[in-house]
């Protein structure tokens, strides 16, 4: 892959990933396809919803439907019909979420299987072959996640880790067109990501990761760290913060230097009736919709807001009809995917700074429609 | 409207309906948008699967959204953005399915809502009022419809007041742009059905349904009953078999003289991971799929089998995404109302019979993949 750096407004980067499977210009939102489909997505639909590029999960993946399948169908893109650039995670991070299903030792982890409780073993090893095996664009190293807070000495065991992973993933890696991205870990503690970044970076790979953020820290501690660590990083290679995916999130990012991100959020949001606009977020389901005739988003451009009335999504909500789910999952895509293509001319028009306050004025301006529903979800709003 | 009668060959019709919202091929195929949604698909999906003409349900749409909310976004085409031709079932199907929940009298029928219990009231005026303010291009008139086997007593009575009701339904037509449909009742009973073809033909309306049928009878009874209504009807006019939609229905309905029908049957087999196609139905979730890169049907064009195999559709089904059942549900309309289309063409060609024989050799062929599912669906597999 070749990343070329083509303009800075402070410090919001704009950028293009030259990737086996097409183009990204960046900055960059990844729409996240689990099981290797987004969910109620076709890849026609993504493409039409401005998608660049897809992230799918290694652990769901390696679990089901397994290498071989996918590996007999000629790879992932060939078994979702997806023919534009992938990135898949390295499964550290749903492993960690196991907890009491999981066995961390300093060769890799031993995890039983959610679905069926079987037994599986990752090392950094086993899953640069199993990324590489999909032919992915981009595959992530496995890395030592952690929850927030926690203890030094368990942050510190943990970059120490993902340090000796990165070098062994590095040392693993067997397919020139598959792209490796490090992980710099290290919790809120700038001495750790220090520590971390240097490792990695060491390593050397195709780009650079920030994980362990947006795992139970505040939004400040979260804006601090994103911003600590973007400067720790080259400033030629791509920079990912992974598992964001809010407008406001997204404006922190790419504001702190961020270059890709991915995240759940728009698609379990538009799942559970929740709609994206940049007038703040609003659930579909409200009574005061039943009745609206205009679109989700009347400054929308997608097809759903071309098409259909929030009456109509509401009435296919509060009918549990499937159509509901999936329509507003397009729009949430194409309205965030839309965000990022403005946040690039805005880059490129060094206009970075008061496009960024008017999206954040606007989101505020509906204080009752755009407060913080990543509780919600957490509640169990949502689906995986 | 208007009704061309172009050809024949046996009892197989060609014709054309011309309704406000475009012209109808027959015979046709009409999925079922129940709530106002063909579960799961778009509109532009449904006329990209060659559907010609919706159904969509009265007893539904009455309870949820309601007629208020429909006739303020302008009608039931603009609520759901379906600009091709509507019709409406009365609800009388519906309503006497509830059983316990309904109370029959000469004048209507009384029956509490499956959702919230709430109390509402069918008569032959009030339904035609409701559909005719949906503004859909052809209503069903109330009939009573009852289940086999029945007395003979109660199938006299549904007979009569189906009559009663007929004549009332005619009378309370004030929107000529909507066309209305007579139902002709009474079982498996000949004197029945010729009485109520007469009294319905009687009343005088824009096309004829022999409603009824496919509610517990055998096979035989079904195709024998739908030859003898069929002939009872004028053929100057188009005949609808209510609540028909398999393969082998299809072609018994053709090969009686039938123009259009309707059945939930291809998205809810889609919905459920039943393929449908000309070599017979195969359950997408058979461990026989799991590895298999052909197409759910070689000799399919729609844009599922063009995209995606068997191998992905099975991983999509068990792994429970939303993806699997929409992509089913697409290919399954769009496979039935393409073997309309080239019986259209057969007819027109003189070639009924051999095509009819054809196909039917073909469903035949695979035993184990062509049984009647009907009981699978009814024992619960299935949604509404």
């Amino acid at each position: 892959m070749t990343f070329e750096l083509l303009g800075r407004d402070g410090r919001a980067r704009r950028g293009r990933m030259t990737l086996p499977h097409g183009v990204v210009e960046t900055p960059t939102f990844m729409p996240v396809g689990t099981a290797g489909t987004v969910k109620g997505l076709t890849p026609h639909e993504l493409r039409d919803a401005k998608t660049q590029i897809l992230l799918a999960n290694t652990y769901h993946l390696w679990l089901r439907p397994g290498a071989a399948i996918i590996a007999h169908a000629g790879g992932l893109h060939r078994f979702m019909a997806w023919d534009g650039p992938i990135l898949t995670d390295s499964g550290g991070f749903q492993v960690f979420s196991l907890r009491e299903r999981r066995r961390l030792d300093d060769d890799g982890v031993t995890f039983a299987s959610h679905l069926d409780g079987s037994m599986h073993r990752f090392t950094p090893e086993s899953v640069i072959q199993f990324e590489e095996s999909l032919g992915v664009d981009i595959a992530m190293v496995l890395d030592v996640c952690v929850r927030l807070p926690a203890e030094r000495q368990e942050l510190e065991r943990a970059v120490a880790l993902t340090s000796q992973w990165a070098t062994r993933a590095a040392a693993a890696r067997a397919r020139p067109e598959t792209a490796v991205f490090g992980i710099v870990q290290g919790g809120l503690d700038r001495a750790l990501r220090e520590r971390s970044a240097r490792d990695v970076i060491a390593a050397g790979f195709d780009g650079y990761a920030i994980g362990g953020l947006s795992v139970g820290e505040t939004r400040a501690e979260m804006e601090e760290a994103t911003r600590f660590c973007a400067d720790l990083l080259p400033a030629e290679r791509p920079r990912y913060l992974m598992g964001i995916g809010t407008v406001l999130d997204a404006l922190l990012a790419i504001d702190g230097g961020i270059d890709m991100f991915d995240c759940v959020y728009p698609t379990r949001c538009g799942r559970n009736g929740r709609a994206m606009t940049r007038a703040g977020e609003f659930h579909i389901r409200n009574a005061a919709f039943v009745c609206d005739l205009r679109p989700i988003d009347q400054t929308c451009d997608c097809l759903v807001c071309r098409t259909f009335t929030r009456a109509y999504l509401a009435h296919l909500f509060r009918s549990n009809e499937m159509l509901g789910p999936r329509l507003l999952s397009y729009h949430n895509v194409f309205m965030l995917n839309q965000l990022l293509a403005d946040a690039r001319d805005a880059i490129e028009q060094k206009d970075w700074a008061r496009f960024c306050a008017g999206i954040k004025e606007g989101v505020h301006r509906n204080p009752l429609i755009s407060r913080n529903v990543a509780e919600d979800i957490a509640a169990g709003e949502g689906g995986n």
